[in-house]
């Protein structure tokens, strides 16, 4: 292997997709009043930290500097736009609209997975409503309609309804935090095998285990009232009816779901969490929710919502969902070439920046091939047209069709 | 600090002039038929080393990763882009022409140096011909121009051209790098230091001290010509006589310099180098030239011709140039406001919905203020208009012009 293990290069086709991702997610995000921020590659491990959780900060890629600073890649972009928003636009009139399209970086456990991959994501800085929840979730839906995602649901959850029943049962926090872990892995077996050592009530098993499954549209909210008396888990309820009921004035109700059994794996969220799901992944291909207390650590008291698409995943599910959205269109590509002497090659060059003006692309003949090796090269590389410049010949600049051979005598002055 | 030290975040404005340079810049490489390839951040060490000298070894920022492997941010692309083409495109038809837009990153002793910048650059790779280095060359004064730079240059050497003065002379080969850094470093009083201490014939001296000086049009050659006798740099003359007039055929003559001054501080050079400049930066704001044995240490035999051009530096040049190319025509700007009822939130969304199709940029009032509180903060934020819904009224969608007042009925559904 020439380079190390969960990284990638991107050849052409590769690239195009990515790009084409990018311009439409970063259209969306435009439009709707985010404005583009970029941050350092790499960070005081430090300062990254403030926003990262026990796994987080075992998953950064870390070292020293020249000077002894222990700096980390950066591991999501939240955290340093949280520090942006406190320490450099503390003047601006708020809410801040802020987006970010970047590459992050960790080490991770499970085989094949990437170290470096591409995030887009936005935060809605200086404002805590449902409003600016209903607003970052429904910016994320567009940005999957955008990106030409057709089938696929925003889970809706909230971070307290969890720690509502966790604190509301008797059970050491190492213990708490396996039950986390096992919910958050969907690995219901070890849960179950967790849940039985303890000393909780039968009621109270039962309601865990029932958790994950607690998703669906609005009856789940009912559902889970019925079941559930701690007043934080309660309290959660009614702010995701909230949400939920703006993203039906949005016109987006088909979209959502109630999802209480979403727990994130970031520290820093305090309401709303919401993760964007296709049939096509077994992960999520977006996530995001509130965080209150982020800038804070940073000296601001600004409350937060954001969000974040993986571009690698999204663009796994628009291939897996088999449209043809990502069949990007590209401009026809032609090659010109001439005969070997200096009027010719300054005709050529004409021709090609005559042409390359129109939008087109072109390629100069630069060697001194025939022509049928120009032609096999074109045929290999997919080019529809070969422009042939000849001054001595009476048809001065011809335009010979690839695939036809189809010739035809046209004037690119 | 909150960074460390060589870092920057960069905020919207300065974002909007990134991205519109990168752009441009791929516009015009797209159009010349380069296609972009994206490698990992950071690689394996000993692979970014097959590509540098020992100053460059010394500036890359290195760690161990978590298997113990020595890991480096990449220093520059190109080595990268040789890695790619000779290891996963060999059964491609030559020449390849490949592009990439990303950032690099390099230890520097100069106080205030950047640690991380962004480059653009292209590679043309499989052919070494006069043309091939030709096109790179006219490739680059394409990008500056569509860039928007109006006065710069771009100095053409030969690496031989010095190798061959210093081959030719008897001095120790430590004491030739001497001398070699105190030209790339246009450290002349130390040069003559240097000089004065050595053994070397008077005529020599005052040749290796005249050779900073030799720029300029044609003539320089002539000058050249009869001032050396190896016939190392005798060959190179007719090299760059050649590449000269292939840009002359090319219409770019009035952008172009002979420059055998000109030393490119990366090893992997073979043949011409070229470097642009403009009156406005100490440093030159592109730089490239032929490599043709860097790909053979991937196991492949391609002569190749590429270039970079330093973002940050292009924006400098720009900003100095004091031309208004880097003054970013921005959509217009608008908040949708409404009064705080289902009806009237809804019409809002749609409103700002069909703004936004429009290819406007539409923040939607998600706070409680007064409409004096939204007014404040659109001219705070430069908002052209602000739309207010109220379906009470009778002018159930008004406009209001932010800087005037002035108001308009309007039908945004």
């Amino acid at each position: 292997m020439n380079i190390p293990e969960g990284l990638n290069d991107l050849l052409p086709e590769e690239v195009l997709k990515r790009r084409f991702l990018e311009n439409k997610i970063s259209q969306v995000f435009k439009g709707w009043g985010y404005q583009e921020i970029i941050t350092p590659t790499f960070e005081f491990y430090g300062m990254l930290a403030k926003g990262a959780g026990s796994i987080m900060k075992k998953e950064m890629i870390k070292f020293f500097d020249r000077e002894g600073n222990i700096i980390a890649l950066r591991p999501e972009m939240t955290t340093s736009m949280a520090r942006v928003a406190s320490t450099k636009m503390q003047h601006m009139p708020k809410p801040l609209r802020f987006y970010y399209i970047g590459n992050v970086f960790r080490y991770d456990n499970k085989v094949g997975s990437q170290r470096e991959f591409c995030q887009a994501g936005v935060e809605l800085i200086g404002i805590n409503s449902s409003k600016s929840d209903a607003e970052v979730i429904a910016l994320a839906i567009e940005c999957l309609k955008n990106g030409g995602l057709k089938k696929f649901f925003i889970d809706i959850g909230h971070i307290n309804f969890f720690n509502g029943v966790m604190q509301s049962i008797k059970v050491e926090e190492e213990r708490k935090q396996e039950i986390k872990k096992a919910i958050l892995n969907k690995d219901f077996v070890l849960l179950e095998k967790i849940l039985s050592l303890e000393d909780i009530k039968d009621k109270e098993k039962e309601f865990i285990l029932k958790i994950p499954t607690l998703r669906g549209k609005e009856k789940v909210l009912e559902e889970a009232e019925k079941m559930i008396n701690n007043k934080l888990s309660l309290s959660t309820l009614k702010e995701i009816k909230e949400v939920y009921n703006l993203l039906r004035d949005y016109g987006l109700e088909e979209y959502i779901l109630i999802d209480l059994g979403i727990i994130r794996d970031f520290e820093y969220y305090t309401g709303i969490i919401f993760e964007g799901y296709t049939d096509y992944l077994g992960f999520p291909v977006c996530g995001g929710g509130r965080y209150d207390n982020l800038c804070s650590k940073f000296g601001r008291d600004l409350p937060s919502t954001g969000f974040a698409i993986g571009l690698e995943r999204l663009i796994m599910a628009l291939e897996r969902e088999g449209i043809n959205s990502l069949d990007l269109k590209k401009p026809d590509q032609y090659i010109v070439c001439y005969r070997n002497n200096k009027e010719n090659f300054r005709k050529a060059l004409k021709a090609a920046g005559n042409l390359r003006k129109k939008g087109l692309i072109v390629e100069l003949e630069i060697g001194r091939r025939e022509f049928t090796e120009v032609l096999n090269y074109a045929r290999s590389k997919g080019v529809k047209y070969i422009v042939r410049v000849d001054v001595n010949q009476l048809s001065k600049i011809k335009r010979v069709e690839v695939v036809s051979g189809k010739e035809e005598i046209i004037n690119y002055e």
